[in-house]
Parts: structure tokens; C-alpha cells; sequence
């Protein structure tokens, strides 16, 4: 499984690297490898400054070796050996009207003291934050996530869905992140699911992720904004940092476990601001905005 | 000694606030008066877009009440009672050769269930954070830190100096947030100091805190630079963004304890950016900060 879920992801970077590249007509990925002194290492490949995308990373990274003391108490073990593997992307475009998208896929195993795999499981999900509401868009993406969804068990979605809009919630400012989309952990072995269904589950959803993003970035990348909506951009990004860096646990992790630094926080937004106590226009597009954030809401009928 | 002190912090504000705006010579301070749920409030005074402050907020806060019960742990207690006031400034300037600067001066009461106080104690400091590095204002700050500590004990600049550089350290990169200067906490009675006695103290080091900043203010505020220069001022803000997110005690605090959002997060710069893995050119003024951050040094003798 180990094996057959890196090749997944080591392909998948390819096809969505290229895939964006294409879309923004100007980047192109800029690619870093690294090494982890304890074990494994990771692809880093960061975009700038281009024509659709003004910052964005798409990583994958495969380590191992002794589960970090930190991490111990976490999973409830001691001294474990572990692998972990995984692709995560995030993506800012320049236009306020086209969404930020994040989205991760991963899998892990734990090994006993001979080696022999004692747990394992899949996690991961893919999330669209607007800056600007186009309610087709939200509608499309979690579309694409229930279709995904669906051809495995009717049941995901729903459960997937409302896992996401409590995952990505800054509770200090009682709003979500942004408007959703799917997010699941500890997919484990059960009497309905193998591993081998898991893992068709997972790559069925990362299989999707072109499917639910680019369409909304063909369709808002040219439409013109104004200094005030690029502000307005800036201070929600604002918003992203603050989970990020208060709240994502994979974040966190990474920064308290000797993770590679650049690539844990490429996913932080190029231009970022803070003004104080700062609100919406009464009926404005931005209000009407921040009002579904507070209560994150069904997009499609499930 | 809450009397006391309370009384200090709000003529403090009064005086810090007066003086800033008078270097500014352009935007005012804005106030906030907000209460809290479960008893207390405090004083937010904003600057925005100033001559001199891009943004900046000067606070006091006296809450009380029941011990939130994600601080009971912290400080090792049950149902307590406590009573917290203080007075925490962050100052944001728009000429990247003005450091910013950050201090906090504290006074803590915990109650039994008869109301009588079972323990007591002052804490804070001040510590600056240049984008570009003139060693004769680090010299500056630290010295008027030290003169006001050794009116009360001569081991005082050189505890409270380290425990500074230690507390303000992104450990993630392995650099210090700033040039450092005093950080205290858990003044409490000893056989050689009294509550007055660190009255005393911390009132000297508040009073001092004008003295320590607004002459290199003064010094560099009219200085002219480069749009890359603020660009690099903006990506070192995201360090302090970083800092303050991920590592700082008090920020934390606030978000998991309900408190004044905004208040707390006003600490937050006004412009931010995050670049990819980016690193000053060699034998730049920028690395020469970096260097210096790397490796928290002494600038006076002690």
C-alpha cells in the first residue's frame, strides 16, 4: 500500500503542476528536494508571481523513521516506528473573485518493534475559500466532492462535509475558514472497508481535485476587481493565516517536529493584511460573505 | 496595590498615547472602551495610517472573575478567582529603518473562597524589532532597559535581558524575533522584595519606556528607502506574525480564553508578506540582521 499511494501521489504532483501551469499561461513550478535527516524526504514545488497564481505550492513528502516524541502522545503510543506520505497544495490567486483551494491526501502506517505494521489509515480533503461569493461556484465544487463521494458509499458526503466545516472553523473569530468541501482522518480498516477500498476512495477524491478547482478559475481569472476588492483579499488572507497558525494541526506538527519549514509554510498567503476592527459595508458583497462563514451552510442537497 | 496599579496603567496610557501622537504629528489615537462577560474591561487605543505609525495599539485591560478553566492548569490551581490588569502596546512604523517595538507591564491577584488573596504577582517587559539594524539604537534601548533595572538590583538587566531573548525566539526558525530588552514574570514577595518593591521596579521600567524608544524614533523616521526595503520589512513582519501566532503565551491565552478579539490581535502588522523560501543577499544590511537574530548578543556590558 505503501508503495502503491507514493507512486499515486509522486504522479498526481505531475499531472497538477501541469495542469496549473497551463491555466496560468506564465509560472511555472519551481521545484525543491529535501531530505530529512531523520528519514525520507519530500518534492517541493512552488509557484510565484503568475499570471492566474501569485503564490501557491504543490509538495508531496514521504518520511519515516521514530515517531517523534511529540507525536507519541498524540497517537496514544510509545517508541513507534512510522512512514507517512502525502500531497498537500494550496493555491492563492492574484484575482480576488477566483478562490484560495487547499487540499491534502495522505497515509500512514505504524510499525512494532519487529516491523510488522501494527495501524494504518488515509486522510486528508480539499477545501475552496472565496474571498467574493459565487454561490454556482461553492455549488460546484461540493458537486464535484459528493460525485467523488458517492461512488463509494452514500453515506461520505454528509459525513465528510460537516467534518470539514468543523475542522476549518477560527473558532476565536466564530467563522469558518471558508465554504468547505470534504475532510476525513483515521479511514482504517473496518468490516465494510479494506485498505485497497480506502485507498480507491481517497484517490477517487484526489483524481477530482482538477476536476472541482479549475473550472471556477477559468471562469473568474479575467473578470476585473478594484484596489478595494484586492484589500478586502488581503485582509480575509489574513483570516487564513490566523487558522493556520493557530489552529491546522498538520501545521503545528510540522513547526514542533523539525518539519522542513519553507515547505510547511508556503501555504501562507503572499500579501497579507490586519486593520483593526475592520467590518463590511452594511449589504455589501463582502458582508454577504462573512454572513455564510458564520454559518456554514449545505450547498447541495445531500 | 490593584488600586495602585490600575491607577498607573491608565495614566500611563494617557501619557504614552499623548507622546506618540505628538511624534506622529498626524493620526490620533482612536479608543475603544469594551467590558467583558464575566467582569472587567478594558481601554483599546488604535493609531492607523499615521505619519510615523502605520499601525499601533496602546491598551489596558482589568478583567476578573472566575480563572477561566484552560488557565487553571496553567497556573496549577482550581476554582480560583483572579483579578489581571495591564498595559501591552505594539507599535507598527511605516519606514522599515524604524524598529517596532512591543511592551507589556502586568499585575496579577489570585483569590481563595473567602476573597482574600493567596498570591500575587507582576510580570511584562519591552523588547525592539528592527528591519534594518543600527547598533547604536540597540545600544540605546538596552541601556535605558539597564539603567532602569539597576536602580533596583544590579542582577536585574542581566536576568531579565536573557529571559527576553529566550521568550521572544521562533524556535521553528531558529531565530530570535527582535534585539530583545527585559521580560519578567512571577515578580512575587521575596525575603528581599516586597509587592512595593516590584511596584517600584516595574513602574521604573514603564516609566523608562518612552526614553527607550522615541528618541531612535525620532532618529529614524525621516530616513528614505526603497520599495525594497519595505519589502523586507513586510516578509520580516510575517516573522512577528509567526511569533505571535504560533509561540506567544499571551496571544494564545487570549484566543482560547474569550477575550477582546480585536484587542489582542491588534498586535498584528498592518502589511504582510510571505515569500518562498527567501533569503537576503549575502553581505547584505538584511543578512546582517539575519546574522545578528541568529545568535542574540549582548549590546552593553553588564
Amino acid at each position: 500500500m505503501k508503495k502503491q499511494f507514493v507512486a499515486y501521489i509522486r504522479n498526481l504532483q505531475n499531472e497538477i503542476t501541469s495542469a496549473l501551469e497551463e491555466i496560468d499561461g506564465k509560472a511555472k513550478f519551481v521545484e525543491d528536494k529535501w531530505t530529512r535527516k531523520e528519514g525520507g524526504g519530500g518534492r517541493t514545488r512552488v509557484i510565484e508571481n503568475g499570471n492566474v497564481f501569485e503564490k501557491g505550492g504543490v509538495n508531496i513528502s514521504e518520511v519515516h523513521g521514530k515517531l517523534p516524541e511529540s507525536m507519541q502522545a498524540y497517537f496514544g503510543v510509545k517508541d513507534a516506528d512510522f512512514f507517512a506520505c502525502g500531497l498537500s497544495l494550496v493555491l492563492h490567486p492574484t484575482n480576488p473573485m477566483v478562490p484560495t483551494v487547499h487540499a491534502n491526501w495522505r497515509y500512514f502506517e505504524m510499525y512494532n518493534a519487529e516491523g510488522t505494521i501494527v495501524d494504518s489509515w488515509f486522510g486528508g480533503g480539499q477545501d475552496l475559500t472565496p474571498y467574493y461569493l459565487f454561490e454556482e461556484d461553492a455549488i460546484h465544487f461540493h458537486t464535484v466532492c459528493k460525485t467523488a463521494c458517492d461512488k463509494h458509499d452514500s453515506s461520505f458526503y454528509k459525513a465528510y462535509k460537516k467534518r470539514c466545516d468543523e475542522y476549518f472553523y477560527n473558532t476565536h473569530r466564530n467563522e469558518a475558514r471558508g465554504v468547505g468541501g470534504l475532510f476525513f482522518d483515521y479511514l482504517k480498516q473496518t468490516e465494510t472497508m479494506t485498505m485497497e477500498d480506502w485507498y480507491n476512495f481517497v484517490t477517487e477524491v484526489g483524481n477530482s481535485f482538477l476536476e472541482s478547482y479549475l473550472p471556477i478559475v477559468k471562469k473568474r481569472k479575467d473578470l476585473s476587481f478594484l484596489k478595494a476588492n484586492r484589500d478586502w483579499q488581503e485582509i480575509r488572507r489574513g483570516r487564513y493565516v490566523e487558522f493556520n497558525l493557530v489552529h491546522d494541526k498538520g501545521t503545528l506538527f510540522g513547526l514542533k517536529t523539525n518539519g522542513r519549514i519553507e515547505s510547511i509554510l508556503m501555504s501562507l498567503p503572499p500579501h497579507v493584511q490586519w486593520r483593526y476592527d475592520h467590518h463590511p459595508e452594511e449589504g455589501s458583497e463582502e458582508e454577504k460573505l462573512v454572513k455564510i462563514l458564520q454559518q456554514p451552510k449545505d450547498w447541495i442537497s445531500y
